[in-house]
């Protein structure tokens, strides 16, 4: 039985990790930690677990952590984050790290979308936990740096086509829309929901952090840099990521072959699912899969797909990272 | 020309009562103040303001708005509200007053339920502007009260049945469901859209303010105490209340007679609709309508009605007590 | 392993009753049927069931379902069921029903509500199906007729006050809302999205047929008749009820003693939460938990209970049923 | 006062089209028809007409329709509008159609895309009402095309680019989401609340028929062959259409230049509102403006627009098409 501690656990992320590991056949948590300010009961906090998990939230001891936990899921915001793994790590336990600070392996790229990286040395070691494309990197890995939610529902739109060559590397295309869950926990005014209802709207037109992570990963499977303009938008649901990306095939391509193409290359995929009609955010809600409809429109790529960006897109891929880690079957708990 | 100033424009009620002034044609707004952090162009406070109105929010100045208003939509949550209304009615402006300051007669009520009562003496001139039930005496005012919103829909549910005496004055229960504009503006974790969306739940279970509020106005209508229970709830969607009321009949009643009173009752009221199904706040979204459906079920009178709670729940209601005050046609600007 | 069927998969209960006994340890899906035009692979019919159940819908074969089914959980609607269950019992299948052919006691109330009863010899043996308050009924039987969705959260909100003599047996006010999964997934104006989003309504005024059902189920708790008045309405959201109730207690209690009495009354049961303060239905959406507040305004007792319609309020509380039926522990795939 | 016949008044657009010409002073709704099962009191068919329209909608008759009407706004769906048109048109009636029968100029692409055309005479010589590219055209007019919603919310976006000369003519993406009412009032699976709420997908990929005409519009304004990708998607909101597009300019233009141009380009527009951040559906809906943030991303111009499709996108515009035909100021009726 695997002994996870939530390092966060009052934010959303926390809470669905939580909520799949109380479904998980081989691993439990033991610890959950938060600011001071969230430690109650784990049901006062979130009403859901009212009856499913009598546990508090305490403030974070890293020596309890260290007896009671073999991985730590490190639900915390990016600078946060990279402040506590080194101590995690160092007390020998394995992370799995939410934010982003393990994320971007060129540290002036991060230092460009973020602030200066306080830990290069463990960023050095981590690896992109998006078990489709990095499968055999995150195995036997101690910190795994978990990818953001946008990147990978766009990393797994694009990535057969720029595996094998079939679309220019530049002019990509990629227009998502996410659920509002995605922009956390914390009130605002953008989120509020007398604004949000009934409403829709581009963010971060051209500064969106994602893009670097996403043109990262798209570069790694392409095997050469790849440029592409992500732009993010915010629609009315609680749940899930829609992304429409937009490409030109090096020389053309039919639909035909652009489905045959995806189909085999994640025929192997549990999670992915390559669909014969246009993918919708609910059929996967609440899921770990990602579905992906690819096809040719008037001589470009144009590919969709669909994730719950808090489960494919977060926690669930966590798990999927935590059962790499340990040897487990990679679906245990997900499905 | 009736020359309007809104005091607190930075609200819901304010914006409101902006977009029904600007189609009012014996009306126009000339003074817009709000709180420091809020002085800015109106247009960006409120995206659908650009183009239809080039003002800037300021800070209050009484002398200036006293020369340039004729009347002073004060759109202040209670307690600041009393701290402005001695000064603008001292400076000769008229007020219609949106907070709860002004509406419960009773100093002892009022400060159970809300605080220290710091102007009784204007309190004791103030008017309660309900016109269908309360017209005569707002024609003259200097002050009105302008309802609240849950307590518009309640009275105007329970109003005939308690003139004509049908009912027991104790008992009534009134069950309500407001939409999230109803709360006001300032994000908070009950309001965030991750958590009301796809939610109801009620609140205020015992203790709601409007509860001695409507129990006031129906004693007014009814001529003798009237004493109820009112339970608020909020649900997920912009705007509009449902009340669905319940109260047991002092001797047996059919449906058709209930029908013919409600409609007799209400047969020269512009803004009051008694329908002949029941009926959905959809129907009265962005209007001053007040739809109301009476029957009888099992005995019990069953009354609902909706409206929309930033409307007849508070400026378009506003709006019609200021073309009361100013003898000009009740519905001018709200049709 | 228990062999299950579904008759009727292709609606909201139908793959609802899927999904939970894709989690469950010792039940699986052996035969799903349906009306000839949704005979189709299952994940065709629900895309969020691609990946996780390779079944096709098939026409019902009586003789295929006795041979590789043990239960039958029958999800058609109402006439339709009572057609198919008396076939269904006499090969020897334990049938669920969830229709109300099975639910209505009184023949004469049924037919008065529904139509003509045509199976009444089955009905006389049929056990109504809410664990809670009749477990001891549903070990055994052959059939049990599962509770509708509204009579669930009614009667588990009323329950502890009838049974204990607490309250009058007349004059109860039930005043729920529902999500818009409860009105099944034939699509219809009511429905249309343009319509019910931004909307709530009553529906069903003194007529809803669900009324004599609760008044069943709270008078067998009670030990004698009652007689309430139960109002649906409908609002924006997929899933869940929320049912407030007002009833008047014969002696005076306090909130602290209801609470009390909730406590003592539900504290074996595992999916009955009794909460400290009003209860929200996104906290039980997607669980077979009911949550109930209870306490006392002005009087009154006021009690409020949410559930999830389509789980506590239909296929969780099958399987629960079923459980119950088959000697497993109750909470079996359900947590 | 211009007297308004509306034909097919049953549907979402005729709705609008009453809604805006009850607040047009010099223009009134004189006549209502639609099909026999919609002819029932205008407040019957729409709720929120109630006590404000008091008339029936009627079979066609159109020796009545002639004698009432200076003008028809034609509600009907495409095929079935070019049966009626030449009658009008005949009856010496102006008419403005809403289907897109008189959209297309070229009838081969017009007969790809639906069907085979009935009437190319009055085709031949009906203008496309989009008054911000095309207001000479209009004045003087029989037949006014009145342009599809994408259509509009997409050339407004694009048109200065084009018009200049400063982008690409190819490989334009057009990425839009539109709000449910653009599906019409007609009950449908994919539009049914359970399905469409919480949901977002896209849908018509590579065959939607406003492609065509979005290229038609923006061939005009570049004067020479536009050749664009066009992909609609639904998210779960009544109101509006955003439209995100990407495009290559000729030569690198920064984001400052772009601003300039557009806000040159429609500073005497009345409806057309360049903004300085990204726009939101909310801030258009209801009203006939059309927001727009251009800027450039990584050497793409990205230009944003937002609208209310049954605003500015049918009825809003017809009205501002109207005006333009009887030579009342332009913004009559829809400030």
């Amino acid at each position: 039985m695997i002994r996870v501690a939530i390092i966060g656990a009052g934010g959303y992320t926390g809470v669905e990790s939580i909520e799949i590991l109380l479904r998980h056949p081989q691993a439990k948590v033991t610890y959950l930690t938060a600011l001071p300010d969230e430690c109650m009961h784990a049901a006062d906090m979130f009403g859901q677990l009212r009856g499913r998990l009598d546990m508090m939230i305490e403030p974070l001891d890293l020596d309890k952590l260290a007896k009671v936990a073999d991985v730590a899921l490190c639900c915390l915001p990016h600078k946060v984050s990279m402040a506590f793994v080194p101590k995690l790590l160092g007390a020998g336990v394995k992370v799995i790290d939410f934010s982003a600070d393990y994320r971007i392996k060129d540290v002036a790229v991060y230092e460009k979308y973020y602030e200066p990286h306080t830990d290069k040395e463990n960023l050095a070691h981590a690896v992109y936990g998006l078990p489709e494309l990095f499968r055999s990197q995150i195995r036997g890995a101690a910190l795994v740096a978990n990818p953001g939610c946008y990147p990978t529902g766009a990393s797994l739109a694009l990535a057969p086509l720029l595996r094998h060559g079939l679309i220019k590397t530049s002019g990509i295309i990629v227009s998502s829309v996410t659920g509002v869950s995605g922009g956390g926990k914390n009130p605002s005014a953008n989120f509020h929901f007398p604004y949000m209802n009934e409403n829709i709207y581009p963010y971060g037109v051209g500064v969106h952090r994602h893009m670097p992570e996403i043109e990262q990963a798209a570069s790694a499977v392409a095997g050469k840099p790849v440029e592409l303009l992500f732009q993010p938008h915010v629609g009315p649901f609680d749940r899930g990521i829609l992304s429409s990306t937009y490409s030109d095939p090096v020389t053309a391509v039919t639909a035909e072959q652009v489905m045959k193409l995806y189909r085999d290359f994640y025929k192997d995929e549990p999670f992915v699912q390559v669909v014969s009609k246009p993918p919708a955010v609910k059929h996967v809600a609440k899921t770990n899969y990602c579905q992906i409809f690819p096809t040719v429109v008037k001589g470009k790529a144009v590919v969709f797909s669909v994730i719950d960006n808090l489960i494919k897109g977060a926690s669930g891929q966590a798990i999927q990272n935590m059962n790499i880690l340990f040897d487990l079957p990679e679906t245990m708990g997900l499905e």
